[in-house]
């Protein structure tokens, strides 16, 4: 047997790297948006103003996050909706989530969180309205923008400023990054986003899987109406969504392929999913350094549904409390909500936690998570088998993936007993190949030649120094899509065989009847002389 | 108007960082090709020496380049051939490629081919009957194979040993890279390789393209038979083309998007393009220093057509010895034929020359080459615009690269007068554009984030860490051709509409007959009553 090797130590050298920074500094414009979404954004934005950039950050006068982040200079604008409106809308979005959906996903999805997209998307014609804000920001020379393309503003900043853009996602909502960056995606082992299916899928799955994509493009116009006509109405010129996801010089993906299944990608994707794990361990606060060394051999399970949802229903939270009261381990729950009555003695609320710090202590056995992209890739850089109660967005998918690779257990958060919990975490705790699998994922995941924030640091730092990324941009984006199929061209050869057989036909159906015919007419005319 | 600035200095960085090596090395099986495919392979490989690991190399007896790389474990195993057959094949081969080519490029490949590739092909038998060798082999638990894969030796010996293999190339001939590696290449906007087609086609082109790609699926398994049999007879089971490909865990592909066009690409495609950039400088040899400095305001040209083709026919070298002369600067010229009589006094011709070094001169003013990979990415590196010859292979499909970057000018070795040559060089001097634009090129290429020679060493030790890169392997692999492109769902969707729509039309001629029947009826006995 081989020996087994270690990789080298990357990480540290390109920190140091990284570090020394450019001769000259570029001027950035940073479009975020708001929530979970930004935590890692925020942590590229740093180290380019630690390289010494000028950054340029535009948000909303309301946000839950964005005004946490203040080293650099924010232009803020007044927005057509209060805090207060945000949170209901949420709360009504994010409580939707837990009533039993009948609907289809789309219809689900249109209902449930109408109210709360509305506000996302309108927020953007306060921008443009704010005069002297678009007159700083026209006058500003930046090289390149930074965005967030979920509520789509930073897409038509980039358009209405004409500057290169560098995208930062966990992926696009619709079929919008396959037609944005023109990307394949086969339908028979690539999942449409949103349906939990993995790359492995049946007939049946197949099945469904071309019927979601075509509701994708029925419905997908439909939800991002109001996104286009905004941006027609922005940039006085009709636009479509493939108008806005289309410019894109660099995408840079929260993706990483021990937990995204590989499929087709393009040179101008570059993937950085786990950026949140580079961060080196804190020890933990003393609070929480006790809860752990109490936990005995058991150890401890951390518990948190993320930044977004942290009230839950109360029937549903009595279920969970009575589940997690049947381990023998601590559970340490980050939940702001009312304590559920029922609450056994090794569960310990609290309303925060260092998820991180925790998920990286030996003594942490299971990890109880909405499968929230942050929370999952967490989970697989430390090697901490998953529970995953999937509530909306991406985080069925990541679940299914997770739970494909056998390093994690989903639950249905709609139907799930306090058995279900239970049994669920007696597995990925007790049985092995739980935390084997998330181990070899977890290796796997780290071994890297580059850092995934070095890098995201980099295609941004690229993208403004040669002020887009054109050698990337594929020749597809001048095609129709009746010349991107070549339909045009199969139509052409297939015409050419038609005639061809037409011809060759015809031609043989004369020679027959050169040859045959007279015989036969000259039976038929001594026949006729005989009668 | 923003500052420019440069890139962050990563590469000596990276070189420290791969210099601090691995915990515990690792073995590595190496099956290279001869020729100049070996000189950036054996880059990686001295790179892999450097860092500690135990690298055998098994290799034939006879070959042209392979002897000369030597610190490390050496296999080597007789052949059927001697030098001189194989000098003799590929002299043949080489002199087919100036004469007219009537036929079309695959019928005049295989013609002008067949016994160079014939001896290329067989070594293989001659390495698997060295009983002794493969018994060594089989002992010695490696963990990976590196191969080159052109004459599919390192495939066989890879899937013989059942070891996870990391395949080094610029592409592969036929459509085995696409179909080994599951990776999309619309015909709308990827050219297939040797038609020397841009990234944009007219439709004429698309429908070539087309008919092309029928070609290779014809031609190929022909002209691959041989290696198919040959792996079937050792592996004693049958095998596919596709079978010796698709098992890859890693390409690494001598491409980078400065030189090749934008496409789909695949996880598991590592791009390590100008690879052979990356060396350091040497100062110029005595004698190569003093021509340069001899050359004056004017510089000098720098003339090779690569390692394999150092003779050229007597009237063609006449003609390019006349064009030469015409220029104002000095040419140096690689050239191993007998002098062409006419050479003009700015010739110098030398029997080998210090490319790379002479090409980084500031007063090099533009280098003729055969556009092989190797000189069309040192081109680029040092930013010489280039007049190219494409001879065979790659080439044209390189030529026309550069062409449509506008950084060099591309001449038909078949028809070409000395004064289209000496027009082209003065067109690629004086002509500003082209000293723009493969100086873009060359800051694009030189931009990376690691250096391509340490992308592949890790992407190597990554193989042999994790034994192979499972987790990059799409699960394409595992469908069949129809169900790959969904013709069962589509089929079984298209089979539900058409059965909707009958039973549609069924009912509604029912409900006709129904409505309107009786009227008739009615009407006709009414009229047959009045008759």
């Amino acid at each position: 047997m081989a020996p087994t090797f270690l990789p080298a130590p990357l990480p540290l050298c390109l920190c140091l790297l990284l570090a020394s920074g450019f001769s000259q500094a570029g001027r950035l414009l940073v479009v975020p948006m708001d929530g979970s979404h930004w935590f890692t954004m925020r942590s590229v934005v740093e180290q380019l103003i630690q390289r010494g950039h000028e950054v340029v950050t535009v948000m909303p006068e309301v946000s839950w996050q964005l005004g946490q982040s203040l080293n650099f200079t924010v232009k803020t604008y007044s927005t057509s909706y209060t805090l207060e409106d945000l949170d209901r809308e949420f709360k009504n979005f994010a409580e939707a989530q837990w009533k039993i959906q009948e609907q289809g996903v789309f219809l689900f999805f249109a209902n449930s969180s109408a109210g709360f997209f509305d506000l996302c998307f309108s927020h953007c014609r306060s921008l443009f309205k704010d005069k002297k804000l678009v007159q700083y920001l026209k006058e500003s020379s930046f090289d390149a923008v930074f965005l967030d393309p979920f509520d789509a503003c930073g897409l038509i900043v980039a358009k209405y400023f004409s500057l290169p853009s560098v995208v930062f996602s966990r992926g696009i909502f619709c079929h919008y990054l396959e037609e944005g960056a023109q990307c394949p995606a086969p339908l028979s082992y690539v999942p449409r986003i949103l349906l939990g299916f993995s790359d492995v899928m049946s007939f049946t799955q197949r099945v469904w899987n071309h019927i979601f994509h075509l509701e994708e493009h029925l419905f997908c116009p439909y939800f991002y109406k109001k996104v286009v006509e905004l941006a027609s109405e922005i940039l006085q010129t009709p636009v479509t969504a493939y108008d806005l996801f289309s410019q894109t010089s660099i995408w840079l993906l929260r993706s990483d392929f021990v937990l995204d299944y590989p499929r087709p990608v393009m040179p101008n994707m570059v993937f950085v999913g786990g950026i949140n794990c580079h961060q080196g361990k804190k020890p933990l606060p003393k609070e929480f350094e006790a809860y752990v060394n109490a936990s005995g051999e058991h150890g401890v399970v951390v518990f948190s549904l993320g930044s977004m949802v942290s009230e839950i229903p109360e029937k549903k939270a009595m279920a969970i409390a009575e589940g997690l009261g049947k381990i023998p381990q601590t559970v340490l729950w980050r939940y702001t909500g009312t304590p559920p009555s029922n609450l056994a003695k090794n569960t310990i609320l609290v309303k925060w936690l260092p998820q991180n710090d925790l998920l990286g202590h030996p003594k942490t056995r299971a990890f109880i998570t909405h499968a929230g992209s942050h929370g999952v890739y967490e989970g697989i850089c430390n090697g901490v088998p998953m529970v995953m109660m999937p509530l909306f967005g991406d985080q069925m998918d990541n679940a299914k993936r997770m739970e494909t690779r056998g390093a994690g257990v989903t639950l249905n958060v709609l139907e799930m007993t306090s058995d279900d919990i239970a049994d669920a975490l007696k597995k990925v705790i007790y049985d092995k190949s739980y935390k084997d699998n998330i181990m070899r994922l977890s290796s796997l995941h780290k071994d890297r030649p580059i850092e995934p924030l070095d890098l995201a640091v980099f295609w941004v730092e690229f993208v403004m120094r040669h002020k887009g990324a054109p050698h990337l941009r594929p020749a597809a984006h001048d095609l129709t899509w009746y010349q991107y199929h070549s339909l045009d061209v199969i139509g052409f050869l297939l015409g050419i065989v038609l005639l061809v057989a037409f011809i060759s036909f015809k031609c043989c159906a004369y020679g027959f009847r050169k040859c045959f015919g007279k015989k036969e007419q000259r039976k038929k005319t001594q026949k006729s002389k005989t009668h």
